[in-house]
């Protein structure tokens, strides 16, 4: 290795694309450069009151362009040896022949259907339901690597959706590609909808392709599910990498214009909270939790049979190569906070969350009796459901924001218990959680709950673009600078920040009131499910 | 009939007294003042976080002298022909044998156990269930005419708890006191506590006394729940009499203080709510509801010989000489929304619950999915059950303020609801609301889901000043300007301010959201009381 070798990181987030320079020999963090995507920002394609969100591939180019020459200003570009790609998912597109996004063809330009559907879009929720309900039928399920459950999030059900609602054009769209591939193979030159990669994490986790059915569901069952749905398996694709692979080297285009060689190596894509579990050097027995609007939950495991339900799926070589990448999540944690800020914001004033969380320190465990369901924006793991809501009881006239507040936080963690108790059921060892994000780093009295509510020590890594150093560690897996990823994640990782430890006391108090939330979940859960359905 | 001839009511609310000083000939309000009582506004005897809340017997007495001095300044007194009293109710003290409570006592000023116990002191929560346990097993059941469930708020257990907890000295009182009896008592230059008039409200709806077992549960029942009990049944009374009869004139000393005659007649003393009923003629049908931080719901039907459960009481002669007086409640209705403000008020600003009522009327019936149960001060009426609280959940992250208050709001109707069918089914007709009070007045929002969620129209009443009006029609009746109550009731009533009329769409969507209202209320009252008991 080159003692000066660096790489970048590409970590495409669901509002803006940060890029990192990291230097390869300790990680360090040289330069970050951080691009809002305009057209996302002016709202364009998205409907929020439908859960509709779109984004146009043009933010994500033009977000490439300004970053990497922002964090490359006064820089030695000779030096740079690769360049590493994560962006959220299911985030998904029709493209055409040559992998060009339809939304990038005149006369689509504003079609959100020829957008990139973006991962939290529930637009699809009829159609995962479909979906779900003819896997179940099917032997194999193959909704089994993907915990028995199939989210309006991903990638068939967009796609079904889209097929359903969009223009003759869309459905004659050569292929449909997720975000991560279609950035690397464009960073990469490619021109032929063949030649773009397709990485393991988003096939594994989003679109059920398994070894065991030799990868994507079989013609027969997504034909069976709806005639739209046949013929598509043969336009996607038959093999996956792993994101410590090389795509290629540098497109002629993209070195022009951000100024580097075409020796660069691209590195595959993956999902930003894989990567951020490789930023950290996730281990076995350790639970990476991407905290932030939502959560991203991550564990690796020496190749495993078992297959685990109601979590988001495992697929080996998802997060690291040599293990079996298990994926779960909460589909509301900082976002619930968020909630209470802007309901108490609605006289105009603003609510500072900092002040709110000193107060609700002093309130003691329990919340004075409130109780939350922290199911806000439904449920993702275990077992999703997303017609579920939250709920709050408990409630009395003296019940005071800061109570709320700490029920709130109480009821993300107990939502990270229940996570936390399906793996431990399952057999997968669980002893510490890492966090990551910035409410890891900001917010002390979440995390001390955490550790409090789950009775393991939770550790909060250093650094804040913990996904884009898992990018850049990829990059320098695949670049060669190192002879493995795990080399590059033991060299490259910047440490814990801080550790906080479960309180006894606490830990004693809070398994009595999970219990409460776990059974209240139970006779909620019956309840919404008894009603007519949407 | 002279013409001339004036009435004066005197309403003791919870925070303050008010002194209406009515023309008898038409009800017209010539005069009102409101005296708010100083050491309760100071905290004197109370402790919130226990629910203990005393009132002092000199804020009331200052109060008479100030209020009624103020009406009649600038009048013709020799006009006045009687006073009329209403209090909350049960609220009680310890008095010697003069009938002086003993906190005017030297040494007793700060003793909250020789105080008036507020109604809404909820210390007695343990004695209120012991009551009940042994009233069920005993035959006949002395809670049955209280609606089978024998409260917090109520007589014996206030004082069963007083006895419990307090000094020699108060355990050997001469007897205990509603209030609405001291007070017309005192005005009526009582001094041997023997002498005080007792009233059928309190005495029927609070102390289980009926004259199916001859007035107050015997001595044997009272003994076998706590020894402390026995020997007070004696030291109470044996008799009650209805408001509408005079208990006596003006005492010598209040003649000389409010320079009236000692000629003017003093009524028999009544709960504040039920002489609400009385001020807007209530009739058999209508439901009188007197709409405050919580609501007391009065019917009224000829002489009843079923026994209702699940309210609060059915007396004969309550409310009007001639009729079955039937009490309802919620325990908490403005108080919800109010405890909304106070939570949006959070960050130190104002919040107008009228703002917020304009675009909580923007929200479509439902609330957007949130659905709320209304306990959040326990619940009174159906069933009192003190340990229920709050629940709000169809919760999501667009959840907004508006949509919540619209949720509260339709929770508090819901609760009237409940109300509503348990008088339909056992019988009562059921034809209207009249609606009193503040909220009445003040939220046609709330008015209108009201009478779209009972499917009955809703009047509401024109006078603010209701309950002091009903006592000045006691008056009128005790001091024979009119034969009777009911002619006083026809002559003297203000009328109907507005009419808030169904309607037929929204009754029907909220026909079903009350069915899911009434479910969840199953599931939680279950999960609640599995939990152990406080």
């Amino acid at each position: 290795m080159q003692k000066k070798e660096l790489v970048i990181g590409l970590d495409f987030g669901s509002d803006s694309v940060r890029a990192l320079l990291a230097r390869c020999e300790d990680g360090a963090e040289l330069a970050t450069s951080v691009y809002e995507y305009p057209r996302w920002k002016a709202g364009l394609g998205c409907d929020a009151l439908r859960q509709q969100f779109r984004q146009h591939p043009l933010d994500y180019l033009e977000g490439i362009e300004h970053t990497v020459n922002a964090v490359l200003e006064n820089q030695d570009r000779s030096l740079v040896a690769g360049i590493g790609v994560d962006t959220t998912g299911s985030t998904v597109a029709a493209v055409d022949a040559h992998g060009v996004p339809l939304a990038m063809h005149p006369g689509f330009e504003e079609d959100p259907n020829a957008m990139f559907i973006l991962w939290k879009d529930h637009t699809a929720l009829t159609e995962s339901l479909e979906l779900t309900a003819a896997a179940h039928k099917a032997d194999p399920d193959y909704t089994s690597y993907e915990g028995g459950i199939y989210s309006s999030e991903w990638f068939w059900s967009k796609l079904l959706y889209t097929l359903r609602k969009s223009p003759a054009a869309v459905r004659k769209a050569a292929s449909w590609m997720e975000c991560c591939d279609w950035i690397t193979g464009n960073l990469a030159g490619c021109t032929d909808v063949r030649a773009f990669p397709r990485g393991r994490c988003a096939a594994g986790h989003k679109a059920m392709f398994h070894p065991d059915w030799n990868g994507l569901p079989p013609e027969t069952f997504l034909a069976g599910v709806d005639p739209l749905l046949g013929g598509w398996r043969e336009k996607l694709y038959d093999k996956t990498r792993t994101a410590d692979q090389a795509v290629g080297t540098l497109g002629a285009e993209w070195a022009e214009k951000l100024g580097l060689s075409r020796q660069v190596v691209i590195a595959g894509g993956a999902i930003d909270c894989h990567a951020g579990a490789v930023g950290v050097a996730i281990r076995p027995g350790e639970l990476v939790k991407v905290v932030g609007t939502s959560t991203c939950d991550l564990m690796v495991a020496p190749t495993l049979k078992k297959k685990i339900p109601g979590i988001c799926g495992q697929v080996d070589g998802s997060i690291r190569p040599d293990m079996t990448g298990l994926e779960a999540g909460q589909s509301a944690f900082g976002d619930i906070y968020a909630w209470l800020k802007r309901l108490l914001e609605w006289n105009g004033s603003g609510v500072n969350l900092s002040d709110l969380e000193k107060e609700a320190t002093k309130v003691p465990p329990g919340a004075n009796g409130i109780l939350t369901l922290d199911w806000f924006n439904g449920r993702r793991s275990p077992d999703a459901n997303e017609k579920l809501t939250g709920l709050i009881c408990g409630l009395h006239l003296g019940s005071t924001a800061p109570m709320l507040f700490r029920s709130l936080i109480e009821s993300t963690a107990f939502g990270s218990r229940a996570i936390m108790e399906r793996f431990v059921r399952e057999g997968i060892p669980f002893e510490s959680v890492t966090a990551v994000g910035g409410i890891a780093q900001k917010s002390p009295l979440v995390m001390q709950l955490l550790a409090d509510i789950l009775n393991r020590p939770i550790r909060v890594a250093k650094s804040a673009q913990i996904c884009a150093l898992g990018a850049a560690m990829y990059a320098a897996a695949a670049a060669k600078v190192y002879p493995d990823l795990l080399t590059a994640m033991e060299k490259m990782n910047s440490g814990i920040d801080a550790v906080y430890t479960p309180d006894s006391v606490r830990a004693e108090t809070y398994n009595a009131v999970y219990r409460k939330y776990a059974e209240m979940g139970i006779l909620y859960e019956k309840a919404v499910m008894k009603e007519p359905s949407v």
